[in-house]
């Protein structure tokens, strides 16, 4: 999941230069993008895409990891927790939206619906008429009475439950996962919450998407939208996983999927419902406008990007990249995230992929690998250090660095979907220079994607067009050393709130004025076509540095060293013998 | 070699502490160490070894690495090459040998003798008469005239040729020298200097090695000392490499050894002659006082750390690690650098083996991977920037870092013998910090050596005491790391001036004061014995690790993945091709 982390609270934006005045006969949308620390609303010009102003809201309670600090108490969290409280999301609407509409400097009766995006897999347990349990005071103080946010991953040993079930049974969805489902999802978590908060797994009647919660607060209609059902909520060909594969898991979670998971399901770009009076008052906007089914932030990205049609592959670069594809017809990609009929647009298949680390190894080498000497230069070159060592590292012919690295600092989603790889130098020198290892680095995802890229293809669906959107596209070596490493041309998204975007776009069509979300795309959608093209001459000496990736690649990553399994066992060992008797009582 | 680099010029030291008094019927002995940019002058006591005082002298000239700034013009030099000049060796005499005598507060009639060890294989042409060649005038601006240092390294193409041809004919001496001869020895260097400046090659009648001339400049004798003639000149079992094999080389080098190198042969410990009237004049000591047979740094600290005896180690642990170990019998080592009959001690096999970077990947680290913070708080705990992070490092019990590095970031020498290899390091996560890195770095340096003392007891020269002298004995974990690793107590050297110190005491043996090596050694040696001890908890850990070790040092060094080949040799590709024709013109 890419990762929205804005500066300022209740910042707005001044209106975009070069945006046309907008006359009283204009039409508007609002698209809200909901990240992990902050909401973003934006007014988009429903005739051409044109960003008129947009607004920030951080989460008051942001990310409960360490503590739930909601509650009234502060009660320790366990590791790999992360919550957040749903009020804040309403929250975003009573301010974002109208301080959005007020700098757009339009009338708030010429806007004719509102879209939002959220963040997969983060899930409120709700009582029947949609209030979330921590808002029931008995519960405001249990933890697992809160949303659990995408990155919530404790519930780790439940997927793995699930996943060797599935494989054991031969269930047929689990290859619609690239043969695994994550600890971030439903399943997943609703096992854990069964098992670990029993009283609140009962008194729940819905367990529900982020997503598709803040639908129901603005519509007052519960819509499960396509999108998370199939990637997140494992619904395939028209079903959840079977009664009895649930019982088997656990004899009480048997109904799990009828009881709680199970909803009316709207297809993407369809209006869940109208605006209700009371959202109305939150926003400003006129009751009764169309409010579009919920969505997922990368995937509402597509349609920002121009990128409907098969074979178009938006990778969304920033701590991690996370790729979507539509195609006309259903593959088993081994490695893949996902495949989900009317995914990202109804009527194609939608494919996920994804890298769980990208931008953040960068971040994580800039903080504990670069020396200040680095940081000097930059700041005397008044460019970020990011810059600065890109600046240096390719001023170098590809390959001179003798390096080769692998990406897997934060593990590896796609193809490998193993969490417990690592990263890997081969290389280093006595003469090798700071720079050069963060190239390597660089370069290490650019290969990951192309092994994305290729497996693609090889489970035929092929890669036709690669289009960069998220933080990361504003580094224009690092675009181009993907072009000539894909050996693809590289296409850019025109907007800087591709998410807020594409959710107006959803907003446009649930109210009528386009037909689908393809046509919607096309006049609103923001593309800069074949930005980069591949250099003959880097794409082949890549191909070298590429070849020994892939080796490394398979020696690591397939079983002929599990190094990297054997070095977490032994660091996780050492760790445990550091705990002292009452640390170790607690945790077990 | 290990680089001995004092900070300061003609720096006298005070007194060791704790060193009695000396009186008027004590005897001293001078040794002298020649570092690579400096000489060191030591006054010892024959009767303990108390190092009464000591001074240093930097070269003028330092090293001559990318210019010839000795001779009138400033001559560029092509890359890899490395010169000196004679005349910085004298210099030391002149200034470094009074100064300390005059600091030890002693009458120099009480000096008895004289020693000296020197870095090898550092290789003089002279005349007839000694004079090297750069002090004829008419070839003062000749770079092959001067000294070649032991790191001049472009005569690898013909230590290639004579390894290559030795190997096809079977040469019995190839194996003394675990399968490789280097570059940086007297045939190599030779062959290079034929084939490159044929006038000056006709013009030398003695190829010398700097260990001997310096003794020829004290006693006016040339003696080949026994340790760099087997271990560098490659004399075996009383012979030369063989007229036909040198003829197969190059028809003209065919009488190379005879003419050019073969002399009389010093064992260690003799004397060469006595101090000259004119070199008693340089240094202030009495004429006619005993003048031992020329020695190396590193093997002449053996007898310094008491290590006289077979299956002592001695490891020289400074920018780069040297081992050298006596044994009673003749055993062919793989990868070992030599094997040379009373190459150490007389009486028995002296066996040396080498880590090509150890504290020179540390000092790679710190300088291009370590963050500022990590120097402030360094700098506010009032300790050293390698200190800080080993005691950060070191908090943690073994093995919790989830790391494993190889140490080939300079290549490695024993026991792959390949400096085409280079640096890995495996594990890294997002949560991975500095200096969990850096103790990587230190582990891995323990698990090469544990490499080189396991292949040594495979090959049947098992050690039995691992005794370190040089500048890493001074970080106390690091140490306790290499016994963990090792599972050998670790002895250190009780002298910050090893090397010298066996000098002295080879003088004392020349002078006749002590029957032999072995008791000069048990009388003026010192070591501290078993100072760490295995802890049995952390060497189970560290089997762990080592094993990972194991697994990647043979996949990348043994030819399972030969990535690092082939990752140079496109370096090496990328760096051509940035040359402008007139530089590819120059280096063709």
């Amino acid at each position: 999941m890419a990762e929205n982390t804005p500066a300022a609270s209740t910042s707005g934006e001044t209106r975009p230069a070069g945006t046309p005045a907008h006359s009283a006969g204009d039409q508007y949308t609002i698209g809200v993008d909901y990240g992990t620390l902050s909401g973003r609303a934006v007014v988009v010009r429903v005739s051409d895409g044109a960003e008129l102003a947009s607004s920030v809201y951080d989460y008051p309670h942001a990310v409960m990891d360490t503590t739930l600090t909601a509650g009234g108490r502060n009660t320790p969290l366990p590791p790999d927790w992360a919550l957040q409280v749903p009020q804040d999301y309403v929250d975003v609407l009573k301010h974002a939206v109208p301080e959005a509409v007020q700098k757009a400097g339009i009338d708030p009766s010429q806007v004719i619906g509102i879209g939002t995006d959220f963040t997969a897999c983060t899930m409120v347990p709700t009582i029947a008429d949609g209030t979330p349990l921590n808002e029931l005071p008995e519960f405001a103080d249990r933890p697992h009475a809160y949303v659990k946010l995408w990155k919530h991953h404790s519930a780790q040993p439940h997927a793995d439950r699930i996943n060797e079930l599935a494989h054991e049974r031969g269930e047929a969805w689990i290859n619609r996962y690239g043969g695994l489902i994550s600890s971030e999802w439903e399943f997943a978590k609703g096992l854990q919450l069964l098992e670990d908060d029993r009283e609140l797994y009962d008194r729940m009647d819905h367990w529900v998407e982020a997503a598709d919660w803040i639908i129901w607060q603005l519509s007052g209609r519960y819509v499960r939208n396509a999108c998370t059902a199939g990637y997140k909520g494992i619904y395939q060909d028209g079903q959840y996983p079977s009664h009895d594969f649930l019982a088997a898991l656990n004899p009480d979670f048997a109904s799990f999927a009828d009881d709680k998971v199970a909803h009316e399901i709207g297809e993407l770009g369809a209006a869940a419902g109208t605006l209700t009076a009371e959202a109305a008052a939150w926003t400003g906007l006129p009751e009764g406008i169309a409010v579009a089914v919920g969505n997922v932030d990368a995937h509402v990205t597509a349609p920002a990007a121009q990128a409907t049609q098969p074979g178009q592959m938006v990778a969304i670069m920033g701590t991690s990249t996370c790729h979507v594809m539509n195609h006309d017809h259903l593959a088993e990609v081994p490695g893949m995230c996902g495949v989900v009929d009317g995914g990202i647009v109804a009527g194609l298949y939608g494919y996920e992929a994804g890298q769980s680390g990208v931008g953040d190894i960068f971040a994580w080498y800039v903080k504990n690998q670069v020396p200040a000497r680095y940081f000097e230069a930059a700041d005397d070159a008044g460019t970020s250090i990011h810059q600065h060592l890109t600046n240096l590292a390719f001023e170098e012919p590809v390959g001179a660095h003798g390096l080769v690295a692998l990406d897997w600092h934060s593990g590896n989603r796609s193809v490998l979907v193993d969490h417990e790889l690592s990263g890997v130098i081969v290389g280093e020198t006595l003469t090798t220079r700071t720079e050069e290892i963060y190239r390597a680095l660089l370069e290490s995802t650019a290969f990951g994607t192309r092994v994305i890229v290729e497996t693609f293809a090889e489970a035929g669906v092929p890669v036709t067009e690669f289009i960069v959107a998220g933080g990361l596209l504003k580094n224009p070596q690092l675009m181009q050393c993907y072009s000539d490493v894909l050996r693809l041309p590289i296409s850019t998204i025109a907007s800087e709130q591709g998410p807020a975007l594409g959710s107006a776009i959803h907003a446009a069509v649930a109210a009528g004025a386009y037909p689908d979300i393809r046509h919607a795309a096309d006049a609103m959608g923001k593309l800069d076509r074949a930005v980069y093209t591949p250099n003959e001459e880097a794409a082949l000496a890549y191909d070298r540095l590429f070849a020994e990736y892939s080796l490394l690649h398979d020696y690591f990553g397939r079983g002929a060293n599990d190094a990297m399994k054997r070095l977490r066992a032994l660091k996780r060992e050492a760790h445990l013998s550091k705990e002292t008797p009452s640390e170790k009582e607690t945790r077990a």
